[in-house]
């Protein structure tokens, strides 16, 4: 644990965090569960104070590329956490200790041990100091989803969104937009946005359909 | 704000936790992203705790029961939040503060507004105050994932699931086995479980397809 800016109070935590559920029970899968839940509130704090106008689509499509198996295996493996896995015989033999899936899993219960050893505020501390730098590279899209959604599709010789407006309501000086955003290809997607201007629900039903295929990528 | 058991030193956070985006920008729409993943951590703290023995499935599946838009919403009309709603004027003539959605969005905003407002401990004292109920409520499940798959297929009158055996190493007093449970209906669902003994590795597999028809449902 000597690369983790952190030292444990009761290192029988750390220990619990880096065992596979291959070297029985007790293991880290509970431990996973909470780690995830922790990550997943420091890494949102971090881009919500970052990107002060992404929208909560783009913050949540942020944080799925920070937050990832891959990525906490990146993670994981500059911890070296493979080094000090405890696994069973079996996984040691297969090399478990380099597989993806089994080093995320510690570097999740891992932010949990440390969270139960000392609280959400050393938590947050360990977890900022080793995603601030990725925030921080993340490059802030001044692009907005309608511009984004148009040159995915452009870049691909796709056809460009249809954009319609279905409804609008409110008086004169309050009026809330209801638009639709339809596209053809790679998949039939439609999404209605809703926002205080005909733009603004349009970049919202854009915004929508960039997830949507985003999902259909993963 | 007189329900919530808190009081803002900053009431324009909560405000805005109260802003629906109908009403115009800035709106909760960010504080919400925040809020969903806040909550996420201190109910899975609150199940870590009261269920010590629940596998990182069946807290996930507990989560959801207790974190979902309906049930936040009966949590946002406990605390009458539908009257202190700010909603732009189509929203309003149309009912929003009564819908699900609406309350259930503005419930997780005001859960961020308490954290930047006050911290992560204030934060998570005000929604374990509303949860513990909730959580203490929950049956203790003492039966397992696969009395619960047979009961829930025995109920209607499914075939029962079939286990194989894959493969099992390791040396004899630290094995581990590799199990497959297969069922035929409502669908086709096959999932491995691991273990260190047979029937540990037949309770993982259980489980997984248990979580795989409870998606299928959802």
């Amino acid at each position: 644990m000597t690369k983790l800016a952190y030292r444990f109070s009761d290192p029988s935590l750390a220990q619990l965090a880096l065992t596979h559920r291959s070297a029985g029970r007790p293991n880290n899968e509970r431990m996973e569960f909470l780690g995830d839940a922790l990550l997943g509130v420091v890494v949102a704090e971090l881009l919500y104070e970052a990107h002060p106008n992404a929208s909560e689509g783009e913050m949540s499509r942020l944080r799925a590329q920070l937050v990832n198996g891959q990525a906490l295996a990146v993670l994981a493996r500059e911890l070296e956490l493979g080094d000090e896995l405890k696994l069973g015989s079996g996984e040691l033999k297969s090399g478990g200790f380099r597989r993806d899936s089994i080093l995320a899993d510690a570097f999740e219960a891992l932010v949990a041990a440390v969270y139960l050893d000392a609280g959400f505020d050393a938590c947050r501390a360990v977890v900022r100091s080793l995603f601030e730098p990725l925030v921080a590279a993340i490059p802030r899209s001044s692009k907005d989803a309608k511009t984004r959604l148009q040159e995915l599709l452009q870049a691909r010789g796709w056809p460009l969104p249809q954009y319609d407006l279905i409804d609008s309501h409110g008086e004169d000086h309050a009026k809330t937009f209801d638009v639709s955003c339809e596209i053809n290809e790679p998949a039939q997607v439609r999404a209605e946005g809703r926002g205080t201007s005909r733009r603004a629900a349009e970049q919202d039903a854009a915004e929508t359909v960039l997830r949507r295929l985003q999902e259909l990528n993963s």
